[in-house]
């Protein structure tokens, strides 16, 4: 029997591990004919009522890190020029402008080019550049589209997910749920997929 | 070309996530023909130094934990009664213990035994309930063992691995250690494997 449910892909523009799968979900959908539901949520603000910023004054285990995260994406065959800048500032401005783009249905697209010029090219997300070039990428116009990010209705849009995030205990990205379970990090995709198909973890 | 050097296996008899390791580690070194080097050491002291102990005071991320543990023993098909008793007080003296024993020769299955009794019957680590029934399955008098884990000679070689750790940049139990290359979690034994016979990670 098929599992036709999506997968939620719950994802913040500020984490790190979230690049690996941005990168990899469009194949594994294609491959597995699962399709995902794409979420943008603003972590930060579950990781600070919660007292936990991971990394933050953390440099032994930020070095290592990175350095999983190197020898991942090698393996996924996904470029990456590490370490990339992080923390990063403007986070949430991102978030926002995932939400209109999720909305207008060039979210993945916009997501995904962001974290490439993150992971690649050194510009963070949610920055002026990031942000102008990402948008125009993806066919858009900075100008229209920051303005809809600021726009009170999308805050509002934006925290609704957080509270939904919330209410499911979530307090990682990305993390992938599917019915009532919870698969946090990229590397819990697959215990992800087999759940989706199986109901449970398959021995790999 | 065969890599014949061990594996180092660090862990702490604290750690929760070690138990999937040292449930699993005999089988993959048998199927593997890889060696592991089981080295104890008292994690607690990094953690405190670097203001990190996981899972503290935050609920949501440890029960998180619990399923994320329950649905991959499952997938191994290890016992787990759970949540089991955490965090638990007596963990150094688990760890001075098997210090002793890794030296004597028995350490691996008193490592065995006692997780074994911490997470399918709820004695942890370190108990005296633990540590009688641990010692007396794997054929050792407590008594004898008990003294020598507390004589200042153990601590000093305790300290002397925790030092070794810290200047490994370890933060965390398991950690596989291959060559340079550090590895953390149960969930990247697969990599530390790939790392040890590929100098890579392989895909999977």
């Amino acid at each position: 029997m098929v599992n036709d449910q999506p997968i939620d892909f719950w994802f913040t523009m500020g984490s790190t591990y979230s690049y690996l799968s941005t990168m990899r979900l469009p194949e594994i959908a294609r491959a597995t004919g699962v399709s995902f539901r794409w979420r943008p949520f603003h972590l930060l603000v579950l990781l600070k009522e919660m007292k936990h910023v991971p990394f933050a004054d953390k440099p032994v285990k930020s070095a290592y890190m990175w350095r999983d995260i190197e020898r991942r994406a090698a393996m996924y065959g996904i470029p990456a020029c590490l370490p990339a800048p992080y923390p990063i500032p403007e986070s949430e401005r991102a978030n926002l402008v995932a939400i209109v783009g999720m909305q207008e249905g060039w979210g993945i697209d916009y997501v995904r080019a962001a974290y490439r010029r993150w992971f690649q090219a050194g510009e963070p997300n949610g920055s002026e550049a990031n942000l102008s070039a990402s948008l125009r990428e993806v066919g858009q116009e900075p100008a229209r589209v920051l303005a809809l990010a600021a726009d009170a209705s999308t805050r509002d849009r934006l925290t609704a997910e957080v509270d939904t995030a919330r209410s499911l205990g979530l307090f990682g990205s990305p993390t992938f749920v599917v019915g009532r379970e919870l698969f946090w990090g990229d590397d819990r995709l697959e215990d992800a997929l087999d759940w989706h198909r199986a109901g449970r973890l398959t021995r790999r």
